[in-house]
């Protein structure tokens, strides 16, 4: 039930109206695997440079995720500067250095070759597809992507689509992608792209799921402060990823109990800056988020009734 | 189990992407009678002027909508234009006339009185008191107001407030009202003002609840095309009130299941514009729709493997 996840190690400087951090641990890979880690083994291949520091290493060992696959070449670590606006939906990247990323060729450890889940972090669609040629036998592979590779890489995004079995986006890189401006329209266009199933992110407005047994719709957990979004939507794959792991199934039932998963530890990773409310996170209080998240959406308020 | 509602009935001009209409059947007190007539009896308190169409009067008493309170007054029915953007959840108000409904004070007949449940529409706080002193012994009281009346008649509002079983109002007037711009804060503080429960209305992204008990949230059913948002909020209020009185059950679940109900009805509303697509409207397809709403957020997912 291993996962292995492509993505970013990246230092992130942010600010929110709640103040900020100065190159603060995150990247896909960071905020994917310390989210799944709660429910599965994960395996990183990623990049970093020299200057990564051991700290942050640790912390990631820590947590027994395996970095055998996390790279170390010369040069700095990806870092990136962002601002949010007082609607924290909206963000400026104040600015933006690949360093050691802008090579990223990644390359599977023999045994990650053989992994059963595979999570394709926000990378280049042709590097997506490198990777998938890798491996051999996933049971589940779900991929991420955003609005600049829809742009400009439009047709490899394409080729990749129907190799997915499940697609993350916000709701504006569907409508780019679709081509339609209603969400409806435009998750049941990318489902056509071949994916077996579409989750379109929506921030503090949930999450909209569509595969062929239908839709399926969540709020946000909603929060009463939240102080960087940062890692949100990699927070959100690695819970439903790690809960689809520890399920090994992928029956519409399993899925949408990994969306109200992923929405969980979504909800806490924005509670505080960087990984450091994940950081501190127990099974007990996701367990407890959990069964409020489901009492929050019951219509039938079947918890207090039937159970 | 009837159901008393007082607001205005008015003629909309309306202006979207989608096209428009001019000088159509509106008000919340005709969005509300008319959704809310699917589920329980309902009596009209309202005034129109001479201007008011005997098609439109009729339309009204043959869904067996109880017009007796329907008061007609020298003069021009209320008028409203108004332009939505191609971001439907904005809208400029172009033209407003309120004619008759200028003087409208509210008077209840002998038998309004008595009714079991009552819906305050959105009218002046202090007309809202004044309808309430009225009432002798109503079950369940509801209230809508706006923005203009948090602005300029806070006071009459926050008396009103403990004397409502439900108050609705939308994310900004939610904001406006508590002086938070977090909506979780904004609700609880709300809460604290005296009502059992608070429905804060956030059109596309649904409704967010907050009582005693909790909260609960609900997307709003997701369609392809919205054609004419006007109305979608009183007919919730219609389609929430209907089901409260039908089932004469005020509880967490009730209240949960009414939520649902409302925003199956306020999601047919806005399919077509006026009173056209409630016109038509059948049980079979609110009940169709209702089943397609509790699938579709149904995190265990249970309509196919328990039920």
């Amino acid at each position: 039930m291993s996962i292995v996840v492509v993505g970013s190690v990246a230092y992130d400087t942010v600010e929110t109206g709640h103040g900020g951090v100065t190159e603060a641990l995150g990247g896909s890979a960071s905020f994917f695997s310390v989210a799944a880690r709660f429910f599965a083994p994960v395996s990183v291949v990623a990049v970093v440079g020299v200057d990564f520091k051991p700290e942050h290493q640790q912390f990631l060992a820590n947590r027994n995720i395996d970095l055998r696959g996390l790279e170390r070449r010369p040069g700095k670590t990806f870092r990136w500067h962002g601002r949010y606006h007082e609607d924290m939906n909206l963000r400026d990247t104040i600015n933006l250095e690949m360093n050691v990323f802008e090579g990223f060729m990644p390359k599977l450890l023999p045994d990650q070759r053989r992994c059963d889940y595979l999570f394709l972090g926000n990378i280049a669609p042709e590097l997506q597809e490198g990777v998938l040629e890798q491996v051999t036998s996933a049971k589940l592979v779900a991929g991420d992507t955003m609005n600049h590779w829809i742009a400009e890489e439009g047709p490899a995004l394409k080729r990749l689509m129907p190799r997915l079995d499940i697609i993350t986006l916000n709701d504006e890189e569907a409508r780019l992608l679709s081509g339609e401006h209603n969400l409806v329209k435009a998750g049941r266009a990318i489902l056509r792209l071949g994916p077996r199933s579409v989750l379109i992110k929506r921030g503090e407005y949930g999450v909209l799921q569509f595969s062929r047994e239908g839709m399926f719709a969540v709020p946000a957990y909603p929060l009463e402060e939240v102080v960087d979004p940062t890692g949100a939507g990699d927070t959100f794959a690695g819970g439903l990823m790690g809960y689809l792991a520890r399920a090994a199934r992928f029956d519409e039932s399993a899925l949408r109990t990994g969306v109200v998963y992923g929405s969980v530890m979504a909800s806490f990773a924005v509670e505080k800056f960087s990984l450091d409310r994940l950081a501190d996170l127990t099974w007990e209080e996701i367990d407890r988020r959990y069964r409020a998240f489901i009492d929050l959406t019951d219509s039938h308020h079947s918890r207090w009734t039937s159970q």
